[in-house]
Protein backbone atom coordinates (compact mmCIF):
# COMPACT_ATOMS: atom_id res chain seq x y z
CA UNK A 1 0.00 0.00 0.00
CA UNK A 2 1.28 3.45 -0.86
CA UNK A 3 1.00 6.41 1.64
CA UNK A 4 -1.03 8.38 -1.14
CA UNK A 5 -3.72 5.19 -0.99
CA UNK A 6 -6.86 6.10 0.87
CA UNK A 7 -5.87 4.65 3.47
CA UNK A 8 -3.09 6.94 4.20
CA UNK A 9 -4.27 9.87 1.98
CA UNK A 10 -2.26 13.24 2.93
CA UNK A 11 -3.65 15.12 6.09
CA UNK A 12 -2.63 18.86 6.79
CA UNK A 13 -3.54 19.86 10.27
CA UNK A 14 -3.55 23.85 11.20
CA UNK A 15 -3.93 24.22 14.74
CA UNK A 16 -1.54 22.48 17.33
CA UNK A 17 -3.48 23.00 20.53
CA UNK A 18 -3.63 20.29 23.02
CA UNK A 19 -6.18 18.90 20.69
CA UNK A 20 -4.99 19.49 17.46
CA UNK A 21 -1.19 17.76 18.92
CA UNK A 22 -3.63 14.72 19.91
CA UNK A 23 -5.01 14.62 16.48
CA UNK A 24 -1.90 15.14 14.75
CA UNK A 25 -0.19 11.85 16.68
CA UNK A 26 -2.97 9.79 15.60
CA UNK A 27 -2.40 10.45 12.05
CA UNK A 28 1.51 9.98 12.10
CA UNK A 29 0.88 6.47 14.13
CA UNK A 30 -1.83 5.10 11.11
CA UNK A 31 0.86 6.49 8.80
CA UNK A 32 -0.54 9.23 7.12
CA UNK A 33 1.60 11.66 5.82
CA UNK A 34 0.83 14.95 7.49
CA UNK A 35 1.48 18.43 6.94
CA UNK A 36 1.20 20.77 10.24
CA UNK A 37 0.69 24.51 11.20
CA UNK A 38 0.36 26.29 14.00
CA UNK A 39 0.43 29.94 14.49
CA UNK A 40 2.99 29.93 16.97
CA UNK A 41 6.08 27.34 15.54
CA UNK A 42 7.37 25.50 18.37
CA UNK A 43 4.59 23.28 18.38
CA UNK A 44 4.59 22.28 14.74
CA UNK A 45 8.98 21.59 15.21
CA UNK A 46 8.03 19.34 17.84
CA UNK A 47 5.77 17.34 15.91
CA UNK A 48 8.22 17.60 12.76
CA UNK A 49 10.27 15.41 15.28
CA UNK A 50 7.69 12.96 15.17
CA UNK A 51 7.67 12.57 11.21
CA UNK A 52 4.99 15.24 10.67
CA UNK A 53 5.93 18.08 7.80
CA UNK A 54 6.03 21.25 9.69
CA UNK A 55 4.90 24.01 7.08
CA UNK A 56 5.64 27.98 7.11
CA UNK A 57 2.41 29.10 6.34
CA UNK A 58 -1.13 28.22 6.39
CA UNK A 59 -0.84 28.82 3.04
CA UNK A 60 2.12 26.03 2.40
CA UNK A 61 0.14 23.84 4.62
CA UNK A 62 -3.49 24.07 2.71
CA UNK A 63 -1.28 23.80 -0.50
CA UNK A 64 0.35 20.42 1.00
CA UNK A 65 -2.98 18.20 0.90
CA UNK A 66 -6.12 17.64 -0.47
CA UNK A 67 -7.58 17.20 2.80
CA UNK A 68 -7.55 20.74 5.23
CA UNK A 69 -8.29 20.00 8.70
CA UNK A 70 -9.11 22.92 11.43
CA UNK A 71 -8.46 22.89 14.79
CA UNK A 72 -7.73 26.52 16.02
CA UNK A 73 -9.36 28.04 19.03
CA UNK A 74 -12.55 30.09 17.98
CA UNK A 75 -13.99 30.74 14.86
CA UNK A 76 -12.11 34.29 14.37
CA UNK A 77 -9.20 32.42 14.35
CA UNK A 78 -10.15 30.48 11.24
CA UNK A 79 -10.39 33.65 9.64
CA UNK A 80 -7.64 34.79 10.25
CA UNK A 81 -5.27 32.01 9.42
CA UNK A 82 -7.02 31.11 6.21
CA UNK A 83 -7.19 34.86 4.86
CA UNK A 84 -6.25 35.48 1.30
CA UNK A 85 -5.04 31.15 1.38
CA UNK A 86 -6.33 29.52 -1.91
CA UNK A 87 -8.95 27.17 -1.21
CA UNK A 88 -10.00 26.28 -4.48
CA UNK A 89 -10.14 22.38 -4.84
CA UNK A 90 -9.69 21.82 -0.98
CA UNK A 91 -12.05 19.86 1.21
CA UNK A 92 -12.38 21.97 4.55
CA UNK A 93 -12.96 20.16 7.71
CA UNK A 94 -13.76 22.37 10.40
CA UNK A 95 -13.16 20.75 13.86
CA UNK A 96 -13.23 25.01 15.98
CA UNK A 97 -15.73 25.06 18.24
CA UNK A 98 -18.48 27.59 17.67
CA UNK A 99 -21.83 28.42 17.09
CA UNK A 100 -24.55 26.65 14.81
CA UNK A 101 -25.13 29.93 12.67
CA UNK A 102 -21.00 31.05 12.74
CA UNK A 103 -20.03 26.97 11.14
CA UNK A 104 -23.07 27.97 8.39
CA UNK A 105 -21.66 31.49 7.26
CA UNK A 106 -17.99 29.68 7.68
CA UNK A 107 -19.85 26.77 5.16
CA UNK A 108 -20.93 29.72 3.26
CA UNK A 109 -17.39 31.51 3.11
CA UNK A 110 -15.65 27.76 2.15
CA UNK A 111 -17.74 27.63 -0.88
CA UNK A 112 -17.65 31.00 -2.11
CA UNK A 113 -13.96 30.00 -2.34
CA UNK A 114 -14.18 26.40 -3.80
CA UNK A 115 -13.77 24.43 -1.31
CA UNK A 116 -16.22 21.61 -0.09
CA UNK A 117 -17.01 21.84 3.62
CA UNK A 118 -17.65 19.61 6.41
CA UNK A 119 -17.80 21.41 9.86
CA UNK A 120 -17.53 19.30 13.36
CA UNK A 121 -17.86 19.32 16.91
CA UNK A 122 -16.08 17.28 19.09
CA UNK A 123 -17.16 14.44 21.67
CA UNK A 124 -13.73 14.20 23.42
CA UNK A 125 -10.98 15.96 25.33
CA UNK A 126 -7.47 15.17 24.10
CA UNK A 127 -6.61 12.21 26.08
CA UNK A 128 -9.78 10.23 24.51
CA UNK A 129 -8.48 10.96 20.62
CA UNK A 130 -6.37 7.80 19.58
CA UNK A 131 -7.90 5.82 22.14
CA UNK A 132 -11.50 4.14 20.39
CA UNK A 133 -12.30 2.35 23.86
CA UNK A 134 -12.50 5.89 25.47
CA UNK A 135 -15.90 6.24 23.40
CA UNK A 136 -15.00 10.08 22.46
CA UNK A 137 -15.90 10.98 18.80
CA UNK A 138 -17.02 14.00 16.08
CA UNK A 139 -20.20 15.29 15.47
CA UNK A 140 -19.67 15.82 11.51
CA UNK A 141 -22.28 17.94 9.27
CA UNK A 142 -22.44 19.60 5.87
CA UNK A 143 -21.00 18.07 2.66
CA UNK A 144 -22.07 14.49 2.89
CA UNK A 145 -19.69 13.57 -0.19
CA UNK A 146 -16.64 15.19 1.33
CA UNK A 147 -17.85 13.12 4.83
CA UNK A 148 -17.76 9.64 2.74
CA UNK A 149 -14.74 10.47 0.87
CA UNK A 150 -12.69 10.67 3.69
CA UNK A 151 -14.22 9.31 6.18
CA UNK A 152 -11.60 6.71 7.14
CA UNK A 153 -9.07 9.55 7.74
CA UNK A 154 -11.38 10.92 9.53
CA UNK A 155 -12.51 8.21 11.67
CA UNK A 156 -8.09 7.46 12.29
CA UNK A 157 -8.21 9.74 15.67
CA UNK A 158 -11.72 9.11 17.00
CA UNK A 159 -15.13 8.09 16.19
CA UNK A 160 -17.27 10.20 13.71
CA UNK A 161 -21.05 10.73 13.57
CA UNK A 162 -22.59 12.30 10.47
CA UNK A 163 -25.86 14.47 11.64
CA UNK A 164 -26.76 16.47 8.31
CA UNK A 165 -26.19 18.72 5.39
CA UNK A 166 -26.71 21.49 7.33
CA UNK A 167 -23.41 22.85 8.06
CA UNK A 168 -24.40 24.52 11.70
CA UNK A 169 -26.08 20.56 13.23
CA UNK A 170 -22.55 19.36 13.90
CA UNK A 171 -22.01 22.59 16.16
CA UNK A 172 -25.55 22.51 17.64
CA UNK A 173 -25.37 18.78 18.19
CA UNK A 174 -21.98 19.27 20.51
CA UNK A 175 -23.37 22.53 22.08
CA UNK A 176 -26.58 20.67 23.08
CA UNK A 177 -24.67 17.88 24.43
CA UNK A 178 -22.43 20.11 26.53
CA UNK A 179 -25.28 22.30 27.98
CA UNK A 180 -26.53 19.69 29.49
CA UNK A 181 -23.81 18.08 31.06
CA UNK A 182 -23.35 21.57 32.82
CA UNK A 183 -26.48 21.05 33.87
CA UNK A 184 -25.67 17.60 35.07
CA UNK A 185 -22.35 19.07 37.14
CA UNK A 186 -24.62 21.85 38.38
CA UNK A 187 -26.79 19.18 40.16
CA UNK A 188 -24.04 16.94 41.20
CA UNK A 189 -21.74 20.59 42.62
CA UNK A 190 -25.54 20.76 44.65
CA UNK A 191 -25.43 17.44 45.41
CA UNK A 192 -22.19 17.66 46.95
CA UNK A 193 -22.59 20.59 48.59
CA UNK A 194 -25.48 19.10 50.49
CA UNK A 195 -23.60 16.11 52.06
CA UNK A 196 -20.12 18.68 52.40
CA UNK A 197 -20.03 19.14 55.86
CA UNK A 198 -21.28 15.81 56.81
CA UNK A 199 -19.29 12.43 57.42
CA UNK A 200 -19.84 11.33 54.47
CA UNK A 201 -17.43 10.03 52.19
CA UNK A 202 -17.51 12.02 49.24
CA UNK A 203 -15.63 9.21 47.12
CA UNK A 204 -18.20 6.47 48.53
CA UNK A 205 -20.84 9.07 47.93
CA UNK A 206 -19.75 8.96 44.53
CA UNK A 207 -20.71 5.83 42.62
CA UNK A 208 -24.16 5.89 43.90
CA UNK A 209 -24.76 9.72 42.27
CA UNK A 210 -23.02 8.32 38.94
CA UNK A 211 -25.74 5.07 38.54
CA UNK A 212 -28.14 7.28 39.79
CA UNK A 213 -27.49 9.81 36.78
CA UNK A 214 -26.90 7.24 34.21
CA UNK A 215 -29.95 4.96 35.32
CA UNK A 216 -32.15 8.82 35.04
CA UNK A 217 -30.75 9.79 32.05
CA UNK A 218 -32.52 7.32 30.54
CA UNK A 219 -35.37 9.74 31.07
CA UNK A 220 -34.49 11.29 28.01
CA UNK A 221 -36.04 8.84 25.67
CA UNK A 222 -39.35 9.95 27.33
CA UNK A 223 -38.74 13.15 26.67
CA UNK A 224 -38.04 12.69 23.18
CA UNK A 225 -41.30 10.40 22.40
CA UNK A 226 -43.14 13.00 24.38
CA UNK A 227 -41.80 15.96 22.07
CA UNK A 228 -42.56 14.32 19.02
CA UNK A 229 -46.20 13.21 20.01
CA UNK A 230 -46.64 16.52 20.93
CA UNK A 231 -48.59 14.69 23.92
CA UNK A 232 -46.56 15.18 27.34
CA UNK A 233 -48.92 13.01 29.65
CA UNK A 234 -47.94 9.77 27.89
CA UNK A 235 -46.70 7.03 30.16
CA UNK A 236 -46.18 9.83 32.95
CA UNK A 237 -44.49 7.84 36.23
CA UNK A 238 -44.71 10.75 38.09
CA UNK A 239 -47.01 14.06 37.13
CA UNK A 240 -45.94 17.65 37.01
CA UNK A 241 -48.16 18.05 40.29
CA UNK A 242 -46.10 15.50 42.69
CA UNK A 243 -43.19 16.58 41.51
CA UNK A 244 -43.45 20.14 42.13
CA UNK A 245 -44.75 19.11 45.50
CA UNK A 246 -41.66 17.35 46.55
CA UNK A 247 -39.44 20.57 45.30
CA UNK A 248 -40.32 21.98 48.83
CA UNK A 249 -38.05 19.62 50.49
CA UNK A 250 -35.37 19.63 48.33
CA UNK A 251 -35.23 23.50 49.15
CA UNK A 252 -35.15 22.71 52.95
CA UNK A 253 -32.80 20.59 53.37
CA UNK A 254 -30.54 22.78 50.88
CA UNK A 255 -31.03 25.53 53.79
CA UNK A 256 -30.49 23.33 56.31
CA UNK A 257 -27.15 22.03 55.13
CA UNK A 258 -26.48 25.36 54.57
CA UNK A 259 -26.47 25.17 50.47
CA UNK A 260 -27.77 28.20 48.56
CA UNK A 261 -30.39 26.94 46.02
CA UNK A 262 -29.46 28.73 43.35
CA UNK A 263 -28.35 26.19 40.89
CA UNK A 264 -32.38 24.23 41.32
CA UNK A 265 -34.19 27.27 41.68
CA UNK A 266 -34.59 27.75 37.68
CA UNK A 267 -35.69 24.88 37.04
CA UNK A 268 -38.13 24.62 39.63
CA UNK A 269 -39.49 27.95 38.84
CA UNK A 270 -40.17 27.23 35.65
CA UNK A 271 -41.70 23.50 36.85
CA UNK A 272 -43.76 25.29 38.92
CA UNK A 273 -45.20 28.06 36.08
CA UNK A 274 -46.01 24.92 33.88
CA UNK A 275 -47.99 23.44 37.17
CA UNK A 276 -49.94 27.35 37.51
CA UNK A 277 -51.27 27.29 33.67
CA UNK A 278 -53.09 23.57 34.18
CA UNK A 279 -50.28 21.02 33.16
CA UNK A 280 -50.52 19.35 36.92
CA UNK A 281 -51.02 15.87 34.67
CA UNK A 282 -48.33 16.46 32.05
CA UNK A 283 -44.40 14.95 32.81
CA UNK A 284 -41.97 17.69 33.27
CA UNK A 285 -41.59 18.02 29.46
CA UNK A 286 -43.58 21.18 29.06
CA UNK A 287 -40.08 23.10 30.67
CA UNK A 288 -38.75 22.82 27.26
CA UNK A 289 -41.36 24.65 25.50
CA UNK A 290 -41.14 27.14 28.53
CA UNK A 291 -37.13 27.89 27.64
CA UNK A 292 -38.48 28.86 23.92
CA UNK A 293 -38.04 32.52 23.57
CA UNK A 294 -41.71 33.32 22.03
CA UNK A 295 -43.84 31.36 24.71
CA UNK B 1 -41.74 -22.67 56.96
CA UNK B 2 -44.34 -21.42 59.28
CA UNK B 3 -45.79 -17.89 58.27
CA UNK B 4 -44.27 -16.87 61.15
CA UNK B 5 -40.82 -17.46 60.27
CA UNK B 6 -38.01 -14.46 59.82
CA UNK B 7 -38.67 -15.65 56.29
CA UNK B 8 -41.77 -14.56 55.89
CA UNK B 9 -42.91 -12.32 59.28
CA UNK B 10 -45.58 -10.27 59.80
CA UNK B 11 -45.54 -6.70 58.23
CA UNK B 12 -47.95 -3.71 59.01
CA UNK B 13 -47.91 -1.02 56.45
CA UNK B 14 -49.56 2.51 56.98
CA UNK B 15 -50.21 4.28 54.32
CA UNK B 16 -51.18 2.80 50.83
CA UNK B 17 -50.59 5.66 47.69
CA UNK B 18 -49.39 4.77 44.86
CA UNK B 19 -45.80 3.64 46.36
CA UNK B 20 -47.27 2.41 49.64
CA UNK B 21 -49.89 0.09 47.39
CA UNK B 22 -46.92 -1.39 45.14
CA UNK B 23 -45.03 -2.09 48.45
CA UNK B 24 -47.79 -4.06 49.96
CA UNK B 25 -48.45 -6.06 46.90
CA UNK B 26 -44.90 -7.10 46.84
CA UNK B 27 -45.11 -8.29 50.18
CA UNK B 28 -47.99 -10.10 49.68
CA UNK B 29 -46.88 -11.52 46.67
CA UNK B 30 -43.52 -13.05 49.15
CA UNK B 31 -46.15 -14.48 51.60
CA UNK B 32 -45.55 -11.77 54.60
CA UNK B 33 -48.98 -11.52 56.58
CA UNK B 34 -49.26 -8.27 56.53
CA UNK B 35 -51.89 -5.56 58.04
CA UNK B 36 -53.09 -2.57 56.30
CA UNK B 37 -54.15 1.05 57.29
CA UNK B 38 -54.58 4.23 55.10
CA UNK B 39 -56.44 7.19 55.92
CA UNK B 40 -58.96 6.95 53.25
CA UNK B 41 -60.25 3.06 53.63
CA UNK B 42 -60.91 2.07 49.91
CA UNK B 43 -57.50 1.47 49.05
CA UNK B 44 -57.39 -1.04 52.02
CA UNK B 45 -60.28 -2.69 51.36
CA UNK B 46 -58.96 -3.01 47.92
CA UNK B 47 -55.76 -5.01 49.30
CA UNK B 48 -57.88 -7.00 51.72
CA UNK B 49 -59.17 -8.86 48.71
CA UNK B 50 -55.76 -9.56 47.64
CA UNK B 51 -54.97 -11.50 51.10
CA UNK B 52 -54.12 -8.57 53.20
CA UNK B 53 -55.50 -7.84 56.84
CA UNK B 54 -57.21 -4.24 56.38
CA UNK B 55 -57.06 -2.33 60.04
CA UNK B 56 -59.79 -0.10 61.36
CA UNK B 57 -57.11 2.35 62.67
CA UNK B 58 -53.47 2.91 62.91
CA UNK B 59 -53.56 1.76 66.12
CA UNK B 60 -54.44 -1.06 64.96
CA UNK B 61 -52.22 -1.78 62.02
CA UNK B 62 -49.05 -0.76 64.53
CA UNK B 63 -51.00 -3.33 66.92
CA UNK B 64 -50.65 -6.74 64.17
CA UNK B 65 -46.98 -6.82 63.68
CA UNK B 66 -43.69 -6.04 65.71
CA UNK B 67 -42.15 -4.19 62.12
CA UNK B 68 -43.79 -1.25 60.95
CA UNK B 69 -43.74 0.90 57.97
CA UNK B 70 -44.97 3.96 57.22
CA UNK B 71 -44.56 5.39 53.52
CA UNK B 72 -47.09 8.58 54.06
CA UNK B 73 -47.03 11.86 52.08
CA UNK B 74 -45.33 13.78 54.25
CA UNK B 75 -43.81 14.43 57.79
CA UNK B 76 -46.46 15.89 59.19
CA UNK B 77 -49.08 13.17 58.00
CA UNK B 78 -46.71 10.53 59.88
CA UNK B 79 -47.35 12.74 63.25
CA UNK B 80 -50.94 12.87 62.77
CA UNK B 81 -51.50 9.09 61.50
CA UNK B 82 -49.51 7.92 64.97
CA UNK B 83 -50.89 10.35 67.29
CA UNK B 84 -51.90 8.66 70.32
CA UNK B 85 -50.43 4.99 69.29
CA UNK B 86 -48.62 2.91 71.45
CA UNK B 87 -45.22 2.58 70.15
CA UNK B 88 -43.50 0.47 73.00
CA UNK B 89 -41.37 -2.31 71.46
CA UNK B 90 -41.99 -1.21 67.81
CA UNK B 91 -39.86 -1.47 65.12
CA UNK B 92 -40.39 1.90 62.97
CA UNK B 93 -39.18 1.98 59.44
CA UNK B 94 -40.29 5.21 57.89
CA UNK B 95 -40.26 4.74 54.13
CA UNK B 96 -41.89 8.88 54.03
CA UNK B 97 -40.38 11.56 52.26
CA UNK B 98 -38.61 14.04 54.42
CA UNK B 99 -35.96 16.56 54.85
CA UNK B 100 -32.46 15.21 57.21
CA UNK B 101 -33.41 17.69 60.09
CA UNK B 102 -37.32 15.80 60.13
CA UNK B 103 -35.61 12.66 60.08
CA UNK B 104 -33.64 12.93 63.03
CA UNK B 105 -37.01 14.40 64.84
CA UNK B 106 -39.09 11.68 63.73
CA UNK B 107 -36.28 8.89 65.00
CA UNK B 108 -35.54 11.59 68.58
CA UNK B 109 -40.08 11.30 68.69
CA UNK B 110 -40.20 7.31 68.36
CA UNK B 111 -37.43 6.65 70.37
CA UNK B 112 -38.92 8.77 73.28
CA UNK B 113 -42.66 6.31 72.51
CA UNK B 114 -40.41 3.15 73.06
CA UNK B 115 -39.91 2.46 69.11
CA UNK B 116 -36.82 1.67 67.39
CA UNK B 117 -36.74 3.66 64.26
CA UNK B 118 -35.14 3.74 60.72
CA UNK B 119 -35.38 6.10 58.19
CA UNK B 120 -35.74 5.44 54.31
CA UNK B 121 -35.32 7.38 51.65
CA UNK B 122 -36.55 5.64 48.07
CA UNK B 123 -34.60 5.83 45.08
CA UNK B 124 -37.42 4.18 42.98
CA UNK B 125 -40.92 4.85 41.09
CA UNK B 126 -43.71 2.43 42.01
CA UNK B 127 -43.37 0.44 38.77
CA UNK B 128 -39.73 -0.47 40.40
CA UNK B 129 -41.10 -2.09 43.03
CA UNK B 130 -41.11 -6.02 43.06
CA UNK B 131 -38.67 -5.54 40.02
CA UNK B 132 -35.81 -6.72 40.83
CA UNK B 133 -33.84 -5.78 37.63
CA UNK B 134 -35.37 -2.21 37.81
CA UNK B 135 -32.41 -1.15 40.18
CA UNK B 136 -34.43 0.56 42.54
CA UNK B 137 -33.65 0.73 46.18
CA UNK B 138 -33.84 2.43 49.49
CA UNK B 139 -31.38 4.11 51.16
CA UNK B 140 -31.82 3.47 55.09
CA UNK B 141 -30.11 4.96 58.37
CA UNK B 142 -30.82 4.76 61.88
CA UNK B 143 -31.11 1.96 64.10
CA UNK B 144 -28.53 -0.56 62.69
CA UNK B 145 -29.85 -3.19 64.49
CA UNK B 146 -33.86 -2.93 63.42
CA UNK B 147 -32.05 -2.82 59.85
CA UNK B 148 -30.30 -6.34 60.43
CA UNK B 149 -32.96 -7.69 62.08
CA UNK B 150 -35.54 -6.71 59.30
CA UNK B 151 -32.89 -7.09 56.40
CA UNK B 152 -34.89 -9.96 54.78
CA UNK B 153 -38.12 -8.27 55.08
CA UNK B 154 -37.17 -5.17 53.68
CA UNK B 155 -35.40 -6.78 50.64
CA UNK B 156 -38.50 -7.96 49.17
CA UNK B 157 -40.13 -5.02 47.38
CA UNK B 158 -36.74 -3.26 46.24
CA UNK B 159 -33.11 -3.20 47.05
CA UNK B 160 -31.35 -1.82 50.59
CA UNK B 161 -28.90 0.23 51.35
CA UNK B 162 -27.79 1.23 54.74
CA UNK B 163 -25.48 4.84 54.96
CA UNK B 164 -25.33 4.97 59.06
CA UNK B 165 -26.42 5.70 62.23
CA UNK B 166 -27.68 8.93 61.76
CA UNK B 167 -31.34 8.71 61.04
CA UNK B 168 -30.95 11.85 58.86
CA UNK B 169 -28.40 10.66 56.30
CA UNK B 170 -31.38 8.63 54.58
CA UNK B 171 -32.96 11.73 53.50
CA UNK B 172 -29.95 13.60 52.52
CA UNK B 173 -28.63 11.11 50.03
CA UNK B 174 -32.41 10.67 48.63
CA UNK B 175 -32.35 14.72 48.34
CA UNK B 176 -28.99 14.63 47.01
CA UNK B 177 -29.55 12.38 44.54
CA UNK B 178 -32.41 13.79 43.27
CA UNK B 179 -31.32 16.99 43.28
CA UNK B 180 -28.58 16.39 41.15
CA UNK B 181 -31.10 14.58 38.76
CA UNK B 182 -33.29 17.46 38.69
CA UNK B 183 -29.46 19.18 37.42
CA UNK B 184 -29.53 16.89 34.81
CA UNK B 185 -32.99 17.58 34.02
CA UNK B 186 -32.41 21.07 33.72
CA UNK B 187 -29.75 20.72 31.21
CA UNK B 188 -31.49 17.63 29.07
CA UNK B 189 -34.89 20.51 28.73
CA UNK B 190 -31.78 22.89 27.52
CA UNK B 191 -30.99 20.45 24.91
CA UNK B 192 -33.97 19.64 23.75
CA UNK B 193 -35.35 23.08 23.56
CA UNK B 194 -31.62 24.03 21.25
CA UNK B 195 -32.97 21.39 18.86
CA UNK B 196 -37.18 21.50 18.92
CA UNK B 197 -37.33 23.79 16.21
CA UNK B 198 -34.65 22.32 13.72
CA UNK B 199 -35.39 19.37 11.66
CA UNK B 200 -33.78 16.65 14.21
CA UNK B 201 -35.75 14.20 15.34
CA UNK B 202 -35.48 14.38 19.34
CA UNK B 203 -35.74 10.45 18.88
CA UNK B 204 -32.99 10.21 17.67
CA UNK B 205 -31.20 12.69 19.59
CA UNK B 206 -31.85 11.20 22.86
CA UNK B 207 -29.61 8.12 22.47
CA UNK B 208 -26.69 10.75 21.98
CA UNK B 209 -27.89 12.63 24.82
CA UNK B 210 -28.40 9.78 27.14
CA UNK B 211 -24.74 8.37 26.04
CA UNK B 212 -22.89 11.46 26.59
CA UNK B 213 -24.79 12.16 30.26
CA UNK B 214 -23.79 8.74 31.20
CA UNK B 215 -20.19 9.31 30.07
CA UNK B 216 -19.84 12.45 31.67
CA UNK B 217 -21.50 11.58 34.93
CA UNK B 218 -18.17 9.82 35.78
CA UNK B 219 -16.65 12.63 36.72
CA UNK B 220 -18.14 12.50 39.65
CA UNK B 221 -15.22 10.32 40.85
CA UNK B 222 -12.73 12.65 40.05
CA UNK B 223 -14.97 15.61 41.61
CA UNK B 224 -15.18 13.25 44.74
CA UNK B 225 -11.30 12.52 45.21
CA UNK B 226 -10.62 16.76 44.76
CA UNK B 227 -13.27 17.15 47.32
CA UNK B 228 -11.42 14.23 49.70
CA UNK B 229 -8.18 15.64 49.07
CA UNK B 230 -8.94 19.45 48.61
CA UNK B 231 -6.49 19.86 46.05
CA UNK B 232 -8.74 20.67 43.13
CA UNK B 233 -5.67 20.88 40.50
CA UNK B 234 -5.03 17.31 40.56
CA UNK B 235 -6.31 15.35 37.01
CA UNK B 236 -7.77 18.15 35.60
CA UNK B 237 -8.65 17.52 31.82
CA UNK B 238 -10.24 20.85 31.06
CA UNK B 239 -9.54 23.24 33.13
CA UNK B 240 -11.92 25.84 34.81
CA UNK B 241 -10.41 28.88 32.59
CA UNK B 242 -10.40 26.93 29.38
CA UNK B 243 -14.15 25.76 30.18
CA UNK B 244 -15.21 29.61 31.25
CA UNK B 245 -13.42 30.13 27.55
CA UNK B 246 -16.19 28.20 26.25
CA UNK B 247 -19.04 29.62 28.38
CA UNK B 248 -19.94 32.54 25.06
CA UNK B 249 -20.24 29.94 22.52
CA UNK B 250 -22.91 27.81 24.59
CA UNK B 251 -24.96 31.18 25.45
CA UNK B 252 -25.03 32.43 21.75
CA UNK B 253 -26.26 29.43 20.71
CA UNK B 254 -28.50 29.71 22.79
CA UNK B 255 -29.54 33.08 21.57
CA UNK B 256 -29.34 31.96 18.02
CA UNK B 257 -31.90 29.19 18.52
CA UNK B 258 -34.15 31.39 21.15
CA UNK B 259 -33.84 29.42 24.08
CA UNK B 260 -33.36 31.13 27.52
CA UNK B 261 -30.28 30.86 28.99
CA UNK B 262 -32.10 30.84 32.76
CA UNK B 263 -31.21 27.28 33.20
CA UNK B 264 -27.57 28.00 32.49
CA UNK B 265 -27.12 31.09 33.66
CA UNK B 266 -26.46 30.30 37.26
CA UNK B 267 -23.97 27.42 36.80
CA UNK B 268 -21.77 29.63 34.06
CA UNK B 269 -21.66 32.32 36.77
CA UNK B 270 -20.55 30.54 39.35
CA UNK B 271 -17.75 28.98 37.43
CA UNK B 272 -16.99 32.89 36.15
CA UNK B 273 -16.97 33.82 39.93
CA UNK B 274 -14.51 31.00 40.83
CA UNK B 275 -12.05 31.80 37.98
CA UNK B 276 -11.92 35.61 38.99
CA UNK B 277 -10.84 34.50 42.18
CA UNK B 278 -8.07 33.04 40.45
CA UNK B 279 -8.57 29.17 40.48
CA UNK B 280 -8.23 28.95 36.74
CA UNK B 281 -6.01 26.17 36.90
CA UNK B 282 -8.32 24.09 39.25
CA UNK B 283 -11.47 21.40 37.76
CA UNK B 284 -15.04 22.80 38.35
CA UNK B 285 -14.70 21.32 41.98
CA UNK B 286 -14.48 24.93 43.64
CA UNK B 287 -17.97 25.59 42.57
CA UNK B 288 -19.63 23.05 45.46
CA UNK B 289 -17.58 25.54 48.04
CA UNK B 290 -19.49 28.48 46.42
CA UNK B 291 -22.69 27.04 47.23
CA UNK B 292 -22.02 26.89 50.74
CA UNK B 293 -23.47 29.83 52.99
CA UNK B 294 -20.58 30.50 54.83
CA UNK B 295 -18.57 31.23 51.48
Amino acid sequence: MTQNSAATSPVTLLGLGAMGTALARAWLAAGHPLTVWNRTPARAEALAAEGAKAADSAAAAVAASGLVVVCLLDDDSVGAALDGVDLTGKDLVNLTTTTPARARARAAWAEERGARYLDGGIMAVPPMIGVPEAGGYVFYSGSRELFELHRAALAVPVGTRYVGEDAGFAALHDVALLSAMYGMFAGVAHAFALIRREDIDPVAFAPLLVDWLAAMAQGAHGTAAQLRSGDYTENVVSNLAMQVAGTPTFLATAEQQGVSPELLQPYFALMRRRLEAGSGEEDLTGVVDLLLADR
